[in-house]
C-alpha cells in the first residue's frame, strides 16, 4: 500500500510517496541523492528511533547528523547558524542533500538551511508527525522563529522527496496526533465536504491509529496540498486559503507564549472562530459553524478561547500576524463548509464579539 | 544624463537607474516603497556621506537606519540577525522595503536580510562602489561569509530597484576604484572586445574619474550584467561566465585570509591565470592573455601571484570554491579576448604550471 502524489512545479516538481514501511525502503532514498554529501537533521527524540531505519539509504555517500533538542523552541536562527557551519565543516559541495528526519521544527529549520547554504541545495522531508506530513513537509515553505513571532523568517525552498511512512504515527505522543488531526479537518474544512463527511465517520478510526484510515487521511490532506501549491506556489492567491483558522491560532500561541497550546490545536479554536465570524456576519450557514466544533471535539481538539485571555489583545496580535500588510487584516471566512474564501475588510467589532463568544461558559446541546 | 536598463524577469522585472544625481531624486525613490516601513542598511562610513541625500526620498513612511561597521568582515550570518531583529522590533510587516546604502558588503548582507524577512520583501540597491554598481547591485545574488568561505550562504533575491549615482564614486577610496574597475574588464573580457578596445582608450580617464567614461563603463557594465542574468537567472548556465577569474581569485583570496587584496585585486590575478591558462591549453592565443594583463597593470591592478603562495594550496582552495561539484573543478576559461567558457576538465598539472608560472619574476617587455 503506498501512493505518490506529484508537486508539479516544473523543474522544481517531485512526488511525495506515502506507504508503510517506505522508510526503509533505502532504495527510494539512494535514488534520489545526486551528490557525495548528506547531513541529516533530526531531533533527540526522533533519532533513536528511526534514524537507524534510514542510514542504509545513505549508503556509499559522506554522511553526517546534527541532532536539534526536541521542540519549537529550538527552531531558531542560531541553530540555522549551527546547521550551516556542520555543511561548512564537512565541506559539503553545492550538490550535497540535507535529509530532514523529524516534525514540523526538523523539517522547517532543514529546509531552510538547505535553501541558504551556498543559494540551495536539495532537501529530502521524511516526516515522522501527522501535522508535518499533512501540512509542513509538502510546499515548500521553510523558516525559523524570532522572539517576536513564529516563522518571521524564511525562504520557499521546495523539497526534492519527500517519504511518508505512517507506521511511524505509531510512536507519536496522543496529543501530537490529536493537534495534527486539526490540519487534515483544516483541508475538509475548507474545499471538500465529502472528506468532512468521511472524517465524521471515521474519527474514531484515525484517533485508533488504524493503518488503512491514516493512509486515507494523509493521502486525501497531501492531494489537496499538493493542488493548492502548484496552483500558487508563492501564496500570491489560493494558498492563503491554508490559512484557514491560522490567523486567530497565531494570535492565541502568541497569547499563550506558545506553551499552551500546541500549532494544532490553536488552529482548532482558530477554524471555529473563523466559522461563527462567518456565520455572525451572515456569510454562512450557523449550523455549519457547529458541525466543524463537533468534528473538532470528537477528535479531543480544544474549541473555546481560554477566558484568561484578553479578546481586544487577541485582535492586536492578529494585526502583527505576518499575512497582514501593513496593519490591516486578511481573514480567511467560508461560505459553507468546504468553500473557504479571503476576506479583506471586516469590522473589529465582529471580530471581538466572535472572540468573547468563544469565552462565554459552552452552552448545553 | 541618466539612462534606465531593464533586467527582465517576469513579475521579478526591475530597472537599473544609471545618472549623476539620482541618489538626491526623492520621487524616483518613493515611487517604489510599497508599504509603510523601510530600513536603511548602510555602514559607518557611507551613512555620514549620503544618508542624508536619501532621507528625504522616505518622507511619509516609517523609517530605522541599521548601521555595519565598515568591511567585509562584518558580512556574517549573524550580522544578517541583527538586522532581521531590527526588522522585528519595528514590527515590519510583509510589504516592507529595505534600502541598502553602500558597496558589495551593505547591499549583500541588506537583500539577504530581504529575502529572509517573511520569506522575502521588497528591496532597493543604491550603490556607492563602482563594484556594487557594474556587479553586485544588479542580479539578485545576496548572501555572507562563514568563517570557511566567502558567500557560502545565500538566497537570490531580486531587488526591486537599483539607483547608480556615479557621483558618489568621487568619494571612493583610490584603491577600491581601481578593484571596481577589475569587474568592468571582466565584462569586456569575457563577452566584448570592441568594449575592451574602448578600455584600452579609455583606462587613464576611467582612473581620472571623468564623468562620462564613468557613465559609459558602469552603463555598458550593467547592460552585459543584465543580459546574462536574464538568460540564466539561477546560474544554471550562461551566468556562471560572470566568474571568469573567480575560481583563481577566491582561492587567492583565500590563501591571503581575505586581507591582503581586495575582491577585485584577486578577481584580476585570476583573469590574467584564467587567460594563460587557456593559452597553455592551446585554446586561445598567447597575445590574447598578454593584452589582458597589459590593461590589468595599466589600471593599477596586480597580475601576479605573490611568491609566498603555495601553489598546491592554491589548486586545493580552488576545488573548496563553491562552483565546484563534489570537489570536481569547473573554470571559465577563454577562446580569445571576448569569449570565455565553461571548462570542465583541466590537468592538475596545467593549473599548476599556471599559478608558478605567475609566481615567476615577471620578463621584462
Amino acid at each position: 500500500m503506498s501512493t505518490g502524489i506529484t508537486v508539479a512545479l516544473g523543474e522544481r516538481s517531485y512526488t511525495v510517496h506515502i506507504g508503510s514501511g517506505l522508510l526503509t525502503d533505502a532504495g527510494l532514498l539512494g535514488r534520489h541523492l545526486r551528490g557525495r554529501d548528506v547531513l541529516v537533521v533530526s531531533n533527540e527524540t526522533v533519532a533513536p528511533l528511526y534514524l537507524d531505519s534510514v542510514l542504509p539509504g545513505l549508503a556509499g555517500h559522506r554522511q553526517r547528523t546534527f541532532l536539534l533538542p526536541d521542540g519549537e523552541a529550538h527552531k531558531t536562527f542560531e541553530n540555522v547558524g549551527r546547521v550551516l557551519a556542520e555543511l561548512s565543516a564537512m565541506g559539503a559541495s553545492r550538490d550535497a542533500t540535507i535529509v530532514a528526519l523529524g516534525g514540523g521544527v526538523v523539517g522547517d529549520l532543514a529546509g531552510f538551511s538547505a535553501a541558504l547554504w551556498m543559494r540551495g541545495i536539495d532537501f529530502v522531508q521524511l516526516p515522522t508527525t501527522l501535522l508535518a506530513m499533512v501540512d509542513s513537509s509538502v510546499g515548500g515553505k521553510t523558516g525559523v522563529n524570532l522572539p517576536q513571532g513564529k516563522n518571521l523568517v524564511g525562504a520557499f525552498h521546495q523539497p526534492r522527496l519527500v517519504l511518508i511512512d505512517p507506521e511511524t504515527l505509531q510512536t507519536l505522543p496522543e496529543r501530537e496526533l490529536r493537534a495534527g488531526l486539526a490540519e487534515v479537518i483544516k483541508y475538509a474544512a475548507l474545499g471538500d465536504v465529502e472528506f468532512l463527511d468521511w472524517l465524521e465517520q471515521n474519527a474514531e478510526r484515525l484517533l485508533s491509529r488504524q493503518a488503512d484510515a491514516l493512509q486515507h487521511a494523509i493521502e486525501t490532506s497531501v492531494r489537496h496540498k499538493a493542488r493548492i501549491v502548484q496552483a500558487d506556489e508563492h501564496e500570491q492567491g489560493e494558498r492563503a486559503l491554508l490559512n484557514l483558522g491560522h490567523t486567530f491560532g497565531h494570535a492565541i500561541e502568541a497569547a499563550t507564549h506558545y506553551v499552551r497550546f500546541l500549532h494544532g490545536e490553536a488552529v482548532a479554536i482558530g477554524m471555529v472562530a473563523a466559522a461563527q465570524l462567518s456565520a455572525r456576519l451572515g456569510r454562512a450557514p450557523a449550523v455549519d459553524a457547529e458541525r466543524l466544533a463537533q468534528l473538532i471535539r470528537r477528535c479531543g481538539l480544544p474549541t473555546r478561547i481560554p477566558p484568561d485571555l484578553d479578546a481586544g489583545n487577541l485582535l492586536e496580535l492578529m494585526r502583527l500576524d505576518k499575512k497582514a500588510k501593513s496593519g490591516k487584516l486578511r481573514l480567511v471566512l467560508w461560505r459553507a463548509a468546504g468553500q473557504a474564501e479571503l476576506v479583506e475588510a471586516v469590522a473589529d467589532a465582529d471580530i471581538l464579539a466572535t472572540l468573547s463568544g468563544l469565552q462565554q461558559f459552552e452552552h448545553a446541546g
